[in-house]
């Protein structure tokens, strides 16, 4: 196995899991490789688990900061929530175990975008980094590591981690040596400079990450898969959803606000983003391009069937299945996909030269348009924002979508007022779901209303939304965005007493 | 007069602002130059605003839409909002007639992010564009237009209107040739390219505007002085949010995160942040710089100590007082100043660069950090957001601010929760208020509350904001951010129908 570490002195610091994750301390900050199932650590995690189980069980306190790039695997996050063993977890997560102990109040989480993470790192505002587990796909005879199916941050724990854990893992195949561009020309203010990037496809950067030897305390072989989730096929409602989206998106280029090739695409995480991806591949485009964070079946796809020319991502986010054809062709991949840090795939900057069309899902829209990515009835996270805000503020186009209800018909996807806002009115130009789809873009916040009850609500809310909205235009305090204060939440309070929002 | 005019064409077209407005029909959009009380067109749209008030009487319907930089003059949206002339207008406004027309339900607000509005207009996002009505210094005998004291979006109306009106303003003093810079290097995705400017003072592009001499229809001379607000004197509220302020950014320093000359400064409109910029005029700082999108006289105040050694803004917001200064020594400021399109003053790509510290206003903020600069009660429009979005997403740190309470005592501007969000939590790293200041950065929600009912709320609120927040953590549906919905906006509702938030 250790053939995938060709530096002598690392190889020389080998050992098993266990003995790496007694390196990690109680009050420790340490920095996860991972994003989405991908490029996580597969083993150290596993081993601290045990290990802080273990002192939990002595009666002793032992307890962690965990950072990592977005959410990752059950191998890490499920297995550290379970024991209860993280005090605090950023920038993202959407593990069951995790989101429970976070909305039961027994762990702090901080909900980032995920472009500012390694900066605030840098900058010094999240504290001390203690350690870096970090998975690779090999380490060169000089100590540059091959990095893993994603990079996410891993550029800055390795940079900034007092201490640096690497998880060699022999079941990624050698052959994504190549595919990743590493950007280390970033700086902290004042001596920042243009980002060098102007086709999603560019290569700015280096294929390797880079550590200082010294800093590197343990190496541990693994060979063990990564774990994407898998994706439901596509239902009526989301292939709705991809034919309202495909239907803008030929309009758009009929009125010459698109280019024929469109722009760089971007697509949330999620069945929904799957489906539309589905769509759009049966669509007539060709020849286009994804600027992405995270690179799902549905564009792998695309990439096949030449309706994708080629995609940037800070991750492959594929299921088993298509991770497994993925790998069977890594030589023609690595023409076509390029991996990057996130402060790059997100950078806004780049997003924002680059024009992108961001598409991304949401948990519910108010009727002005104010959409709400991340908590459910105002209390409870569900996953976070993840990179949803980096790019719906910088794109060229930003789309949200969602079926027009959830749980069984029981909560209404539109609502009087939101009640919690990730992506304001200023940033959300157009809303889809299965009914139909709002184009918000030079719309006032009442005509905006007007648009997202007629075209996004479900009939069966509709007329309560329309209700709503005349009884606001009679009696708001104002009427700019008309709202009346006592019920604007009320939906929610019902559902939260009676479990339906009517 | 008319040595202002040195093109013979142009000078052919010389007319009355009478004539002029008589090129502006019913149903034209209008891009009007003026970015605060600066550089706004001074005679056309007061005699627009008679042509169409006469044309009411008449019983005819004649209304425009009127695009700007920011907020304008009294001349401007007072007149034309007096006579209910605008269905529609954008991107920000602060006056009261037009924001009463607003709040009535009388006319259409669109509030967006002063750097969105450029390229949306370019994108086509807002429709066409019929007439630019701008305000310039002088016409060179080229017909390059010399800026006058705002440049907002001038360069985007001249370039995309169908036809243009220009004012020639003999009083705006000829000195001000060369101390703009028009960055003509824009395009539209997926052509563009990395912005080069690297420092606060860089010059990337040329001290004229351009336009199509074919397009101007009107020249109309003016000799009309701006008209910004004063501020008021700086009292012990706003005294010691500045002085709250200035010991954060000491204490920065003093543990790394932040340079000695600190990084370039933002500094919001209103009286506040005026004397925010009087407390650092009177700290330890020397030889700063500003990245801004209005020049206050505050900061008129540091360039002349030399506690800021140079600024960069997209206006001039001077008092008469401060701005008869200004002029009368524009060789020496023009060394200084630089004054530049918004959508280069705000441009996200510029200000992620630079590393800006964003200090900005508010009206409200949450427990939990998500911020309200613009709405009243949720329903009524103050202002709009203006560029604080641009630049407390991008900014190095992003400060808000504000007195603990409004309107006598009545109100908490500290409220369980915001009644409409412009700033998520994930955009507000500092919260300042008279009281104290909240140092919010790697917080979860929980802990942002405890901190800002501590150090920001006014006492006599605290009592109720801690009792609020701990039935939420007992009684909330999730423990992320806690929440009780039926209370959550009851202080707003309580004021509405009480004229107090207790
Ligand atoms: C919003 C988001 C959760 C939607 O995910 P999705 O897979 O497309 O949507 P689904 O319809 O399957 O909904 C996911 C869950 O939320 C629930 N849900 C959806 N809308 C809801 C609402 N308005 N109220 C309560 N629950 C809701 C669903 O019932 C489902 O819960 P379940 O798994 O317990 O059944 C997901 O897009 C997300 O996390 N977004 C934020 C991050 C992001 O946008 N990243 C983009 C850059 S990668
Ligand atoms: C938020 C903003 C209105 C504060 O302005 P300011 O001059 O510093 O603040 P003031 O305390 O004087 O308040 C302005 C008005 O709002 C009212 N107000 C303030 N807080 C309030 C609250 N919580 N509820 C109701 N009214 C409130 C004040 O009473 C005052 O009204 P009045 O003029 O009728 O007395 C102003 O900063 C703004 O418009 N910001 C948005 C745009 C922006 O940030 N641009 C920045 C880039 S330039």
């Amino acid at each position: 196995m250790s053939s995938r570490i060709l530096h002598p002195g690392l190889r020389g610091r080998l050992m098993s899991a266990d003995l790496a994750a007694a390196l990690i301390h109680d009050g420790d900050n340490v920095g996860m490789s991972g994003f989405t199932g991908s490029g996580s650590p597969k083993v150290v995690p596993q081993a601290l688990a045990r290990r802080i189980d273990d002192a939990h069980h002595r009666g002793e306190h032992f307890r962690i900061g965990v950072w990592t790039g977005a959410s990752t695997s059950a191998e890490l996050d499920g297995a550290l929530a379970k024991v209860n063993a993280m005090d605090l977890r950023l920038p993202y997560q959407s593990d069951p175990q995790c989101r429970a102990r976070i909305n039961a109040g027994q762990m702090d989480y901080i909900d980032v975008h995920l472009s500012h993470v390694a900066q605030y790192v840098w900058f010094g505002f999240f504290g001390p980094l203690d350690v870096a587990v970090v998975e690779v796909a090999g380490i060169l005879e000089d100590g540059r590591l091959i990095p893993s199916t994603s990079i996410g941050n891993n550029k800055t724990w390795l940079e900034q981690a007092g201490k640096v854990i690497l998880e060699v893992n022999s079941w990624q195949p050698a052959g994504l040596e190549g595919m990743h561009d590493v950007y280390y020309g970033t700086e902290r203010p004042p001596h920042r400079k243009p980002i060098p990037l102007v086709h999603p496809n560019d290569r700015i950067g280096e294929p390797y990450l880079k550590v200082d030897l010294d800093k590197v305390v343990a190496v541990v072989e693994t060979h063990h898969a990564d774990k994407s989730a898998e994706f439901s096929p596509p239902d009526a409602t989301s292939r709705a959803i991809a034919g309202h989206i495909l239907d803008f998106l030929q309009h758009e280029v009929k009125h010459g606000r698109l280019p024929a090739e469109l722009l760089p695409l971007q697509s949330g995480v999620g069945n929904i983003a799957n489906a539309v991806l589905e769509g759009l591949n049966n669509g007539p485009f060709k020849g286009l391009t994804a600027y992405t964070e995270v690179l799902q079946d549905g564009m792998l796809e695309m990439l096949k069937s030449g309706t994708l020319a080629s995609a940037s991502s800070a991750a492959l986010a594929l299921s088993p299945a298509a991770l497994a054809e993925f790998n069977a062709d890594l030589d023609h991949w690595r023409r076509r996909v390029v991996l990057r840090p996130q402060e790059i795939s997100n950078h806004p900057e780049l997003i924002r030269r680059l024009g992108i069309i961001a598409m991304n899902g949401m948990i519910e829209a108010d009727i002005y348009g104010n959409v709400n990515s991340t908590h459910v009835m105002g209390s409870s996270i569900m996953n976070g924002i993840g990179g949803s805000g980096d790019f719906a503020r910088n794109a060229y186009l930003s789309i949200f979508m969602a079926p027009s209800t959830a749980k069984g018909g029981a909560i209404s996807t539109l609502v009087p007022m939101v009640s919690h806002v990730d992506h304001t009115e200023h940033d959300v130009q157009v809303l889809v779901t299965e009914n139909g789809l709002a184009d918000l873009r030079g719309k006032s916040p009442r005509k905006r209303a007007e648009l997202i009850i007629q075209h996004c609500a479900h009939p069966s809310f509709r007329p309560e939304l329309q209700d709503y909205l005349e009884r606001a235009r009679a009696g708001a305090s104002g009427q700019h965005t008309p709202h009346l204060l006592d019920e604007a939440l009320s939906w929610h309070g019902r559902y939260l007493k009676t479990g339906h929002m009517r």
